[in-house]
């Protein structure tokens, strides 16, 4: 009496829409929750009609799956996942697979998969982008876990995946908990889009003292050029949306924005993994600085800023330049996630494919856009390319970007108006093409008040500067010549 | 026979500094090590003549001091401190006292106090900054833990810091990891001014393109006004230093920064607090850029800058503005390290005294300054003074340094010189003095893409769009209007 394709645990919205979305692509899924009066609710209103199959325990969900059997936890991070692969666990047997398909901490995903894996049971954990639309007409599935589950479940995920170009937006990513690792990353990512876009707004409204919608209309614009992507075209449409009275909706919301999840996760990943991925780090610290309003309120009232001239320069030529701000940022701020992930899949073993990874962000998710196609192009013409900037492609983009980015932030510093993201980016990108920046005199002050060492610079080598030695150097003559080594300042 | 007045356990530079530096003070200190050779060593050479003891196991040192017994040890954090705890627990007694001085991460110095608080025995997790000289000479001394331990150690402690203007460097932090935590925000406060200080010399040397005898000069002149500071000065020192070709030494010097350490902690602390400690993220980050030194030397060959045209303004005023900008971002910094504080300390019911604080960070440590002394007397004038840009001397400072501040980065960006943390921190200044952020559009977005919801800005409240309420728009008229609850994007 096994009939189903794969089960669902957890019927909020995102479970309901990706049933619903399954079901449409001719799979019979189970659908299972805790509360089962959910199960009964949801076969008798969305799911009326369909093919979907529901369960009233945890046995019956497992003996309504052929095998092996798939089933899809979409519940809260946590415990619950650790909590239902343990009832699971009685029910299934060898081969059979669980997908997280929650927003589960990567180093969660990689000690699950060791478990499950020991008791010869397949895991993986998948992110899911895309909200409510992605879940119920096609998002971004990034399967990570025990590779002999994805054959599997390829056909699955890929048909209910979104599509672009006729590819669909799912391919596998690799070892453990590389599926959430990468989930989380696009996450960070979007954090940092959203700063960006946030930033651009911010200059057009206060700077330039356009209507949200002249505003909007830009954003239209800028839809229809390198910028394409859902999060420009959503933000043309929020700023187009009147509220009941005539006035702009967005106007009235209040501006404080939350950033306990992933996004901080990855901040946190880089700074783990010693990568400069300082886009997402600010847009985090942005949202955190949004978050104290009532002390922005008590300081707006007792600092003030520049005196604000009228704009009087070229405006059309302002808003070209605000485009490119906007475009190098975002280079830069992907340049710096693919850093990330380059470098914490060599210290845990992971072969990622970065262009299957871009091709799974080009559509069906939050940052989908025309950009990830670049990227993919990029990491399809050169699988073991260091750095987007080493893409042609990307390097003429930032090279032809740059001016007109300088121009805006310079003008943004001069008008008080902050961009975090658009200068941390123009920061990195200057640091980055730097052979030479300032950390010599930082090593000279640590060797000074620490006996922290320093290497020599090569090409200056000489008799008491030897490559490859770590020198101390007694600089005040009172010091002595032992170099540190319990204390570090 | 128990005359030792403190032991000592961990023969490096620091440890051997710190007991000369109390027996100059006239306290009878026990030295132990591991390898007992280097007590020794240590009692045939630096401490000959004085009046420190040596003993050769746990067992003779702790017989040989007086009750209660007082115990440092400078050893590596992390096992190595937990086995020397371990180690002296069997010859210690109720009441007597186990010291960290080491650079332990707070969340062990809160899980020691606990543990040995439980054993009757009290816990100290102290602080020490200012390298070699600082602990020879007088440190900085920042200890927490136990509140009772405080009387019986407090006369060594505040004999053997340093002092300023016949104040100590060194008070009662707070309960178990507080001092472990207030030198971590320290040493991350120390990453940024060393890093704004980098930041200076960079714009000297690539953008006025002086020479390193002129940039020192500059630096002496900075030590005599609002910067005047133990970094800026031995920066003065570390520029005039020649190598024996009479080249200065610091352009000789690898430019590659290490950063896993405390910095890092503060940058993650920070994101664990949800504060915008923007600058010690900025300059962490910007030692990981230093670290990929030979990528950066590939990007150098391939990505080009701006044109550099020769600078034409006034030099004299470009200078000023560069102290000013130094000074500016270096309020910034400190006002965003003790947000951090007070933040933590309401999530961990400690007690922290800030104008104590800045007060041990006077003198003796590697951040010591004449600022510091302008912070005590913010504090001192008002307690619960809630931002040192609300504090009438700060106010004023960062209202004067602003317009040079804003010429400064605005040049740095026109010429393509990286200045991360001058950046960030100007636009902390002006999104901290935003009454309104854009992450209004942020909000929207949230709510557009995955039914985050929102709440209204007060003053715009009407029927649909409640005060207090969580708001979810149908901003398409196809997502349902159930709001998210398991999945967050």
């Amino acid at each position: 009496m096994a009939t189903g394709d794969i089960g669902l645990i957890g019927l909020a919205v995102m479970g309901q829409n990706l049933i619903l979305n399954m079901n449409d692509k001719g799979f019979t899924v189970v659908a299972y929750n805790r509360t089962t009066s959910k199960v009964d609710d949801f076969l008798a209103n969305e799911a009326k009609g369909t093919n979907v199959q529901g369960a009233h325990s945890i046995e019956e969900l497992c003996a309504k799956l052929k095998r092996p059997r798939k089933i899809i936890l979409l519940v809260k991070a946590g415990s619950a996942v650790d909590s239902f692969i343990q009832q699971l666990e009685p029910y299934l047997e060898a081969g059979d697979i669980i997908i997280d398909g929650g927003n589960s901490h990567y180093p969660d995903s990689i000690r699950r998969s060791k478990e499950l894996e020991a008791k010869g049971l397949l895991f993986v954990g998948s992110g899911v982008s895309g909200g409510e639309e992605g879940a119920r007409h096609g998002p971004s599935l990034m399967p990570g876990g025990s590779p002999a589950a994805w054959p599997a479940i390829k056909e699955i995920f890929q048909a209910t995946a979104a599509q672009v170009n006729g590819e669909p937006c799912c391919d596998w990513v690799g070892e453990t908990g590389a599926g959430h690792y990468v989930k989380m990353v696009h996450n960070g990512i979007e954090y940092g889009d959203m700063q960006l876009i946030a930033e651009a707004y911010d200059i057009l409204k206060r700077g330039l003292v356009l209507s949200d919608d002249e505003i909007a209309d830009i954003f239209f614009q800028w839809n229809k050029g390198v910028l394409d992507s859902f999060l420009i075209d959503i933000t043309a449409n929020i700023l187009k949306f009147k509220d009941d009275d005539g006035e702009p909706l967005v106007g009235k919301i209040l501006d404080q924005a939350g950033q306990k999840g992933t996004g901080k996760w990855t901040a946190v990943a880089a700074l783990d993994a010693g990568m400069p991925v300082t886009l997402i780090g600010e847009a985090v610290f942005a949202r955190c600085l949004s978050a104290i309003k009532e002390e922005r309120v008590r300081a707006s009232k007792i600092i003030s800023g520049p005196k604000k001239e009228p704009f009087k320069g070229d405006k059309k030529q302002f808003i070209d330049d605000l485009e490119q701000a906007l475009y190098a940022s975002k280079i830069i701020s992907y340049t710096q996630g693919f850093m990330l992930m380059r470098q914490t899949a060599a210290e845990l073993g992971w072969n990622l494919n970065y262009a299957g990874i871009a091709q799974m962000w080009r559509g069906g998710c939050i940052i989908k856009s025309v950009f990830l196609g670049d990227i993919t192009s990029a990491y399809q013409k050169n699988l073991k390319l260091e750095s987007l900037l080493f893409d042609g492609f990307f390097n003429k983009a930032v090279h032809t970007a740059q001016d007109g980015w300088r121009r805006i932030i310079a003008q943004a510093v001069l008008w008080g108006i902050p961009t975090p993201a658009f200068s941390t980016a123009l920061a990195f990108f200057d640091g980055y093409r730097s052979e030479i920046v300032p950390a010599n005199l930082l090593q000279a002050q640590r060797d000074y008040f620490g006996a922290h060492t320093f290497r020599v610079l090569p090409g200056k080598e000489n008799a008491k500067l030897k490559a490859g030695e770590d020198i101390h150097i007694n600089w005040t003559g009172r010091g002595g010549n032992v170099a540190a080594s319990s204390y570090s300042a």
